[in-house]
């Protein structure tokens, strides 16, 4: 079977190991290495109150390349003060004196619990076993996949191979799910791997393009975490020309991207906390961009449709109601309503319908819900999940 | 015993009945009448898809007397079109027929489902009903309020006496919970009766008072409603002098009124959907009112937050984490959180605490969390309720 984790494209390595901060005993550090140096680029969260890997992080993704990451699950190393800080930058030095480079060329990446210190023996040991234990193969990437997960209850994993030039491009990724998830920049952790050859400059409108049309536009709980990180590696070594402008091949790649990241973005809602199905929120006839992101996020983050969906229930005034209070432009006499295929609200006015045949269709896995404004010719969507006790459950006894 | 329902100020008689709107067979229709005439002041939704009966009162509201207020559950007439406009308009003048009076001195009120046609005919002998059963007892008063729950499980009454001028005014309210609700301007379907003698421009500015300190500062699901209307009467006939300045009279007056509104909005926390306890989120040290009003609504809107509170749970991260994705102006380095009397985060670093004391106050069934943002001097609250299996189940079952 072809390996269709993040040591698919050329040149990558990884591994995942259990050190014990997760008290579950499951795997809980991840490492990828990339032995020849890779570009990187990264998103960040615009929570004010960032992790300390995430400051770390910031800092190092300056440099001109990138030999690893190493991440690790069950601790957020967040509101941590300086210590936290001083524990981000012994991950890197410690990842970095295994791999005889430079600290500032490793990137790191935190997610669990926040407000304790990391449990830095623990943290060692594990960068130690990692480093024994990486190797190309689908088992090593999907043990790094498996070290990244917190709630989720699948791992994550999409990998596109495109040609470029006459040469064939892989680009893989990993994410974790499954709360705290809400569209501001970045969301979550995802890491990307790729060999295609392009500059650092395209690279980084890459992602940010990428993430925005995916996991930006997907929302669990409304919720943005203080740790949302988005890595994209490349080793380079695909053999197609260096990608320096935004010509065919740079929009090739990009659109691969950009469908690998929504792969992602599609199984984060599907294994959100709790979740049993996911949907698309599609709003068009809006009078600007950004009134249409809105619109779709206010429904997608909307507490009572989430409900609603969980239930099977056709209940599409909610939907109109998320629609009227988020303080976008609309025309009361021209809103419209369809729920698949079956409109349930024309021109401000109800539509006789068959609740039956619109359950069905809000009880499957996916669903597209399309809201007109009325008010202009922009659109834009986004991925929501439905809401249920298991998101209760697994939040209310999470801590501790 | 003391009636403290709405018809405990001079001249109000209420009723209220089973007319058959809601399926259950519950009371669902109420009336409320001023016989010597009332002024009245009233707060809308700014939802931008209003309720018929929004719109219609919105437009009577402007009268200068008012003699009824009619009011049913069960159905919300919104997203009704023409069709609801005109069925709210026949409640008022049907209403205003039994009553010899114009059809624009009675103002109507709805809530239940979105988007279905009012059963005219049931509501029709409702009012007739009702308008038979008038009486100025605490029996009739709890009747209207039981005709206007939802799935409140508790009916919500308040009442304040204060001595103005030597005369004894009396102020009652009742309101409806228990979902849909969020602050902005007016929160659900609230109505106070009083009989204290003030002009109509001041009883406006003190209810948009009132409301703004304590219905507009509560949230149970960050959802605002296309019904949301707050009333108040007053027959004017404590015998106090009348109030024309917003001198001490009309400060102790309002003083009440929003000690009573918060009476109600404590009492909707407490009995909001699914939830089993209440909290307050105090904000200080923001550099604007503004900011500190969204942070502290921020905080209680926010579903970890919520959840966390429901299992007793000390995760105080996630306070943070939601006052730093809100968008307001905060110093990392000043940040600090207390919950209840115990410092869990000072000056952006944890504090040793310890988490069974802590879990005690936030399993109680009131408590308060305090954040300060260290950014400036300004301060705000809000109200906000645990989240439940509860809430789910209610609201994935609402509409069949």
């Amino acid at each position: 079977m072809a390996n269709n984790t993040i040591t698919a494209p050329k040149d990558f390595l990884a591994a995942g190991v259990r050190c014990g901060i997760k008290k579950s005993g499951n795997h809980d550090l991840g490492l990828i290495v990339c032995p020849a140096s890779a570009k990187a680029a990264a998103v960040f969260t615009t929570n004010k109150i960032t992790s300390a890997a995430v400051e770390v992080s910031k800092r190092h993704i300056k440099s001109a390349t990138v030999y690893a990451v190493v991440v690790n699950s069950g601790n957020a190393n967040a509101c941590t003060g300086q210590l936290g800080i001083k524990n981000a930058i012994k991950m890197c030095s410690e990842t970095a004196g295994f791999l005889v480079v430079d600290p500032h060329e490793v990137l790191v990446a935190s997610t669990g619990i926040i407000g304790e210190q990391m449990p830095m023996k623990a943290v060692s040991a594990g960068i130690a076993d990692a480093v024994g234990q990486l190797a190309g193969s689908a088992v090593a990437g999907m043990s790094f996949t498996k070290a990244i997960m917190t709630t989720d209850t699948k791992p994550k994993t999409a990998c596109r191979r495109v040609e470029i030039s006459g040469k064939r491009v892989t680009i893989a990724g990993t994410a974790k799910g499954a709360g705290m998830i809400a569209p501001n920049m970045a969301t979550t952790l995802c890491f990307i791997t790729t060999d295609a050859a392009i500059t650092k400059p395209l690279l980084a409108k890459a992602i940010r393009l990428a993430i925005g049309e995916s996991l930006n536009k997907l929302t669990v709980d409304g919720h943005q975490s203080t740790n949302d990180t988005a890595i994209i590696l490349t080793s380079g070594l695909a053999g197609n020309p260096l990608i320096v402008k935004q010509g065919p091949a740079y929009k090739k790649f990009a659109n691969a991207l950009i469908d690998l990241c929504q792969d992602l973005a599609r199984q984060m809602a599907l294994d959100a906390e709790g979740a049993t199905r996911m949907f698309k929120v599609v709003v068009e006839g809006a009078a600007t961009k950004a009134d249409a992101a809105k619109a779709a996020r206010a429904v997608a983050n909307y507490d009572l449709v989430k409900c609603a969906i969980h239930g099977g229930d056709p209940n599409w005034g909610r939907i109109i109601c998320a629609v009227g209070s988020c303080g976008i432009k609309l025309n009361p006499n021209r809103l419209s309503c369809t729920i698949g295929d079956i409109a349930v609200f024309r021109n401000g006015r109800p539509v006789k319908f068959s609740p039956k045949r619109v359950s069905k269709i809000i009880s499957r896995k996916e669903h597209t819900i399309t809201v007109n404004l009325g008010a202009g010719k922009f659109s834009d969507f986004c991925f929501g999940c439905d809401l249920s006790k298991g998101y209760v459950t697994i939040n209310a006894d999470y801590h501790t």
